[in-house]
C-alpha cells in the first residue's frame, strides 16, 4: 500500500498544532530567549524540596510510575478534603482534556468554548469529531452565562470553561460560578479549568460539592507549582466519571518524576506562598512597565497579565513580533477584540528589566510599521 | 443529571486495566517485593550519564517540554541513520500505540494479534471499538505466517507481531520477518513491536526499508536503556504516517526528564553493552535455577525468561502465588499453553539468589496444592 489506512475522521483532519512551543520557537531564532514569558511557566521554578524529590527519584527510574498515582492521589485528597476517588491523575491537563472528550465526545457531538480560549481543548475536540460552537468573550471574560445558553441551544456534551482565564487572566467568583450552574442545561457537563487558580483571589475556586455530576475540574502542577515540564495535573469530579477514565487512559502513562516531584511540591505550601507573592510583584510591575508606556493592563487573576495595547490585533501581532527581534517570547489572544492585547507572563526582575527595556522600542516600531 | 452522557463506545467498555501494577502489588502486600522481577523492569539500572542529564534537568523543570522532541530525534535519527521525519517520540510505546489504534482503527474494524499477547494493546483496540481476533502461537513463537493470513481473512487494519516476543521471549530471525511482509495483505499495517530487541541476537531487527509504508516499528528506553519510570518511547516509520500522529497526539506530552535522559542514555552506547552483557548472563542462571528444579527454560533474546513449569496453567498460577508468599514479584502468560510457564525479569545477583531460594518451596507448595 501507499498510504495507510486512516479511519475517516483521521483523514478529515488537517495536520494541526495546538501551538508552536517555545523551544521550537528558540530553535528557530538559534538561542534560547533572554525573557521566556510567553508560555505561562513559572520561571520562579518549583519548590526546592520538589527538585530534590525529582533528584532523588532518578534511582528509581527503571521502574514503572504507579499506575494509580496512589501516593499523590491520597495527598491531594488531604490537600482539598475529599475522596482520591474524586481524583485522576494524569498527563497535564492537555492530556486529561484529551480523555475527557474521548469518554464524552462522539463524531458529531457538539461542544461550547468561548472564541479564543484555550486551543488545546478545541484540539482535541476537533480530534475526536466533536463540533465546537464558538461564544464572544463579554467585557474580556468568558462568560457562564453566555456559555450555558449556547449550551443549550445546540445541546452540547461540554462547555468549557477557564476560570481564572487564560489568556486574558481575567476571573468570576466562586459564587458567580456556583450561580451560573442553574443555567447549565440537563446532560452537559462544564468543564471547569482551574489552571491558574492557585493565583487568583480567596473565593475564586467554586464551592461546588464534589459529587456534582455536572462539572469536572482541571487543575496542574504546571503553573503555581512550577513543573511544566514533568507534566502532571488532576481532575477533580464524581467517583462516577473519574472511574471512567480507566476505561481509556494510558494506565502507565504518568512518569514517575512528575509522582514524586508533585508530591514533594504539594506538601510545600511556604514555596507556594512565595511564588504567588513574587507573581502579585510582577503584575504589578508589568502594570507599572505597561502605564510607563502608555498601555494598560487588565486585571488579572493568573501568572500573566493581559496589556492591553489599544489598537487592533494587528497592531498587537508586530509589537509582538518586535519584542521578538529584541530576544522576548511574549503571546497574544487568538481572537478579536481580545487580540488588541498581548500576553505577559510573570517573570523574575531580569526578565521584566528586559520587558520594560524592550516595550518602547516595540511600540515604536509597531507603530511605524503600522503607518507603514 | 446523574450520570455524564458517556459516547456510546464508553458506555460498552468494561472499567479494564491492562495490568495490576507492580507498586500496586507491593502496597497490597505492605511492603516492596524483595525481587522486583515481573515486569520486565531493569534492574541494572539507567546509564549513570542518564541519571546525571535527569538530575541537571530539573532545573529547567519549569519549561514544558520541547514539543518536537527535536533534540532526541535527531540524535535517534543519526543513532539509526534514518531521517527525524521517520520517527515520533511518544509516552512511552503504550502512548505510542493507543495514538496509533486511533488513527487507523474505526469502531468496528479488525485487528489481529496472537492469544496472549502484549494485553496494552487489546486494552487500545477494544477502546476504539476495534474488533480483536487472536491466534494462537505456533510452538511459542509469535508467528507471522499464521498471523498475517488471518489479517488477510478478516481484513484488518492492523497485526501485532512482537519480535522478541513478550511474554515468551522467542524470537525470529529479521530475514524471516522481511519474507513474512510477502504475505502482509494490501491494506494492512504491521505494528511491529521491537521494545526487547536490543537483547537479541545481531540480525533479529528487521532490515526493512525506513520508508516501507506496510510496517512502524515500536522502540523504548524502558527496558535495555532502564528507564522504564521516565516514559519514553518511539516509533519508526515512513514520513506519511509519522506525521499522522501530530493530528491526534498529546503535542506537550513528553516530559524533560524523559527528553534529557534518553538523549544521554542514547549516547552511552558502552552502558547499554553492559546491560546487555549483566541480562544475557542472568539469562543463563534463570536457566540454571530452572534446570536445578527440574525444569526448563525457552531460549530468549529479551531481558526476562520463560520457565517451563511443565505441568499446567493453574499449577504456574500456583507457583507465582507461592512465590509472591516469598516476596518475589513474577508474573506469568496468561493464555494457554504458554500459561504452563512463569516469566522471570533478568534480575541482579541478589535478586536471583532469592529466586533460587524461593522456587523449590514454591514448586513444592505448588505441588502439594495440585494434589490438594
Amino acid at each position: 500500500m501507499t498510504e495507510p489506512h486512516y479511519t475517516p475522521l483521521i483523514q478529515s483532519l488537517p495536520a494541526s498544532v495546538p501551538f508552536i512551543g517555545p523551544d521550537t520557537l528558540e530553535r528557530d531564532r538559534g538561542a534560547p530567549f533572554r525573557a521566556r514569558i510567553g508560555a505561562n511557566e513559572s520561571l520562579f521554578g518549583p519548590s526546592p524540596k520538589a527538585i530534590a524529590a525529582m533528584q532523588a527519584e532518578t534511582a528509581e527510574i527503571w521502574k514503572y510510575g504507579d499506575a494509580e498515582s496512589f501516593v499523590l492521589r491520597a495527598a491531594l485528597a488531604a490537600h482539598h478534603a475529599i475522596s482520591p476517588e474524586n481524583i485522576v491523575v494524569g498527563e497535564g491537563i492537555d492530556g486529561l482534556l484529551g480523555y475527557l472528550v474521548r469518554l464524552m465526545v462522539a463524531e458529531g457531538d457538539t461542544v461550547v468554548t468561548s472564541d479564543g480560549a484555550y486551543p488545546t481543548f478545541n484540539y482535541h475536540v476537533a480530534g475526536f469529531g466533536g463540533v465546537i460552537h464558538k461564544v464572544p468573550y463579554v467585557e474580556d471574560r468568558e462568560d457562564p452565562a453566555t456559555l450555558f445558553a449556547k449550551a443549550a441551544e445546540v445541546g452540547a456534551k461540554l462547555v468549557y470553561l477557564a476560570n481564572p482565564d487564560n489568556p486574558m487572566a481575567t476571573w468570576h467568583s466562586g459564587d458567580a460560578i456556583c450561580a451560573a450552574l442553574d443555567l447549565l442545561p440537563e446532560g452537559t457537563l462544564l468543564v471547569l479549568d482551574e489552571a491558574y487558580v492557585e493565583f487568583a483571589p480567596e473565593g475564586t475556586a467554586a464551592a461546588i460539592p464534589v459529587d456534582d455530576p455536572r462539572v469536572i475540574r482541571m487543575r496542574t502542577f504546571s503553573k503555581a507549582y512550577g513543573m511544566a515540564g514533568a507534566r502532571v495535573g488532576y481532575a477533580i469530579a464524581a467517583p462516577g466519571l473519574i472511574s471512567a477514565f480507566d476505561k481509556v487512559r494510558n494506565h502507565f502513562g504518568m512518569n514517575r518524576f512528575a509522582q514524586a516531584g508533585a508530591l514533594a511540591a504539594l506538601k510545600d505550601q511556604d514555596w507556594l506562598a512565595h511564588v504567588q507573592a513574587e507573581v502579585a510583584a510582577a503584575r504589578d510591575r508589568i502594570g507599572d512597565i505597561a502605564r510607563a508606556n502608555g498601555l494598560s493592563t487588565l486585571p488579572s487573576a493568573a501568572n500573566f497579565v493581559a496589556v492591553d495595547c489599544g489598537r487592533d490585533g494587528a497592531f498587537a501581532k508586530a509589537v509582538i513580533e518586535a519584542l521578538g527581534q529584541q530576544g522576548l517570547f511574549v503571546r497574544m489572544p487568538f481572537a478579536p477584540p481580545q487580540n488588541r492585547c498581548i500576553r505577559v507572563s510573570c517573570g523574575r526582575q531580569q526578565e521584566l528589566d528586559a520587558f520594560a527595556e524592550a516595550l518602547p522600542k516595540a511600540l515604536t516600531q509597531a507603530a511605524a510599521q503600522a503607518r507603514g
